[in-house]
């Protein structure tokens, strides 16, 4: 698999995780099958009765669809943010259990507001 | 306004900020006008040039296209868990100011985590 392939399949996983369920149940099962379980359009063609072109452009759409619900609601932007302001808490706790300085706690407090307004 | 009509409108109001995004720019319109500018429904029918009957049935499939962006995104029930950590975090700190008590750091850092499987 080429580099941009592996990112773009990345992607899609992401995409996925957080929007599939707004897919059809159909949808979902055929974009698993390419994306997740790897198999050839042409097996899924067979098995769903339908065209090759047909999944092809199943999980166009799809795709389209996904990056539209991201465009519109950001929840993987919103999560990378929740991350990294959790992310830092953890870093601030690994200080203050070298250091003990009770001042770091106070930024925890301050990065905990921060989670809610994400 | 009856009681349970405040509450459907809080509802409506919380539906709203978490997937209005996921309706079409008309409906959103009229949407807002009715649950947040609290316009009648004959005014909105005549802003836009359709029957009153019309309002109301775009009002019922909005509605129910939310309820169901819920069910299968549960964005606000995500929302409440991960308030509640957070809320759960500030306590600490808090307790922390008063006592100083050293354990409830590690505390903060397994609450964190949680943040993040929510």
């Amino acid at each position: 698999m080429e580099n941009n392939d592996i990112e773009k399949y990345i992607n899609q996983g992401i995409l996925y995780d957080f929007y599939g369920k707004l897919l059809t149940g159909h949808q979902q099962r055929i974009y698993e099958d390419v994306v997740f379980n790897d198999l050839s359009l042409s097996e899924i063609a067979e098995n769903e009765g339908i065209s090759r072109q047909g999944v092809s452009d199943l999980i166009k759409r799809c795709n389209k669809s996904l990056v539209s619900y991201e465009e519109k609601l950001g929840l993987i932007k919103k999560f990378d943010e929740t991350k990294s302001y959790v992310k830092e808490i953890q870093k601030i706790v690994k200080i203050y259990q070298d250091t003990k300085n009770e001042e770091l706690i106070s930024k925890i407090e301050e990065l905990s507001f921060k989670i809610l307004d994400v």
